[in-house]
């Protein structure tokens, strides 16, 4: 690919006192990292040279820049786009803070100008720690939030991967009472359609998207709950109605697992949990005291930009200590150039 | 083991226009199964005759028995207590019917019976179909309730198990909205108490007991909603205090995983589909359009008895194929050895 038509992609490198700064430095090791993309972080120039000598020790020069036209995309070397808000020096790593907090907050506010602005072409997050966001005064639930007000997007959702698992939420950071209560048929039929939206631009030709139910088995036919019968069965009749492939209500125990085997492209799950937990049993291996693997990555559906997110949190317990794997920030990378293709 | 010492296990065909007779026919085809046990099923002669000649082509005989003393348990035999309630002529295999939901009823309220009276050691059932029992009258949402109702029990739980993942339900049959209601200090208590006494049972001393939480990150401290901090907690700071090893509420998204893994001895899941979907990614693995391995048991907690049972359907739209397996169901005889080994 020659370098003009590589898509521009932003990575904003997370709170600097978890895993982010080492697992970009790790990402920029490998070198097959720009045959399809030129990536930068958006982040903190020292954070990330701090990173590389005392933590992942990689061959890599940081390249400090302020504007996006400066980065040298080149091997080797690897380009930060620099809010130099962070003081090395009392940085904590591993622990909770509201310089912390603001500083990444302040990368993924800076990022999504870029792409509203066009400059990059897609972003890509690492982990922030939403404690520390709260006590800098930054009072978002999350990343999809953030996203959400700057660019004044009222309806998204936002697509779980892993593998052949496509999961996408109805609702999310809400308690499971009102997550209930969002079980509505118009919001069902907002959700199936931005997951028909995405997996056309992911080069699926009509997808078959799988319904979740809210209740245990479904509701077995208003036995059990009826929001089934009066909020989800009206939805994806409608939604077949207008010519997207939809089946469902299905019962929540068994259509993760057929999804994963490929059955499905897609499945609309009712509330946070209930598509997090397939997700993290596919993606998230533990063996004894620490995570072993951890695979997976979020998309952001509905935005007038591309987000994709790594699908795992800041590790504040292993910062540090070089065994965060970078997996889930490079296939965040590669669904990030998949969409930035769909989207020409 | 001397035939003395092994356990007697009756194991109820299930429904007969399901694939419990097919799979019956192949568990005994394996003669290690009277290694440690003796098996026989209650059933119904003519449908394991049936399921013998045009299904599984296994080389067994059928000997039908109308007591338990009767039974040979012989290599290359079926011992069939023989309720003989179905007419072979009439069933049709892969159909809900009335009919068959009786005989599957009767066969789960003789094996009941048996191991009231002691002439079983362990209970151990293949799939009914509900629909079916309500046809036939018997208003049960499942096994476990018709085992509480014979055996009159008021305090019970299921535990699903799948390899090193254990589940128990504080509720499972009932609305996501009445099960956010059942979260209860009390019920929690309850549930974790069952699970620590199965778990000694089974031979593990001091079993490390993780709770989930009930809302999406465990509440987030109160953020999205209350239920931990009011009654989850609380449970679980009062379990502890009687001597039990007891952590949580841990957030639903990750204490699966975790516990598949081998961090946990078992998880009390807060509802249905918080401990099924988990178990299900587990032990489900499909494959375009069949399932090609189903693995998973579970077992009922707080019975008089002890009762074990596959953790799949009746799977109609496979009955008579000879393409579903028995791994559920030996696995199934292989815990309920476990369990009666620990209450001697």
């Amino acid at each position: 690919m020659s370098n003009l038509q590589k898509p521009i992609i932003g990575i904003t490198m997370g709170d600097p006192a978890g895993i982010g700064p080492e697992i970009c430095a790790h990402l920029f090791e490998d070198t097959t990292l720009y045959e399809n993309s030129n990536c930068f972080v958006v982040g903190d120039a020292s954070c990330i040279q701090h990173a590389i000598d005392k933590i992942t020790k990689s061959c890599l020069k940081v390249n400090p820049i302020t504007c996006v036209k400066d980065a040298k995309f080149t091997p080797g070397c690897i380009d930060v786009y620099d809010l130099a808000n962070v003081d090395m020096s009392k940085l904590r790593l591993g622990q909770v803070s509201k310089n912390a907090g603001n500083a990444a907050f302040e990368y993924v506010k800076k990022v999504i100008d870029l792409a509203l602005s066009k400059e990059v072409d897609a972003t890509v997050t690492a982990p922030i720690n939403k404690e520390a966001l709260n006590e800098a005064g930054h009072h978002f639930s999350g990343h999809t939030e953030i996203y959400a007000h700057y660019t004044n997007t009222k309806k998204y959702a936002m697509m779980l991967v892993h593998d052949k698992l496509r999961v996408i939420h109805v609702s999310t950071h809400v308690s499971l009472r009102q997550a209930c209560d969002m079980v509505k048929k118009e919001r069902v039929e907002q959700v199936i359609s931005l997951a028909d939206e995405v997996l056309r631009q992911m080069g699926i030709n009509e997808p078959l998207i799988a319904v979740a139910g809210l209740n245990p088995h479904a509701g077995e036919n208003g036995m059990f709950g009826k929001e089934e019968l009066e909020e989800i069965q009206p939805a994806v009749e409608s939604s077949n109605n207008t010519g997207m492939k939809v089946i469902g209500p299905i019962p929540p125990d068994t259509v993760f697992s057929k999804a994963a085997g490929g059955l499905y492209d897609v499945v609309i799950a009712m509330y946070h949990d209930q598509g997090h937990i397939p997700i993290k049993m596919a993606g998230f291996k533990y063996g004894n005291k620490n995570t072993s693997q951890i695979s997976g990555i979020n998309i952001t559906l509905g935005l007038p930009i591309i987000r994709v997110s790594v699908d795992h949190g800041t590790a504040f317990d292993i910062a540090g200590k070089n065994i965060a794997s970078p997996n889930s920030l490079r296939e965040s990378v590669d669904y990030a150039i998949r969409l930035v293709k769909g989207k020409k």
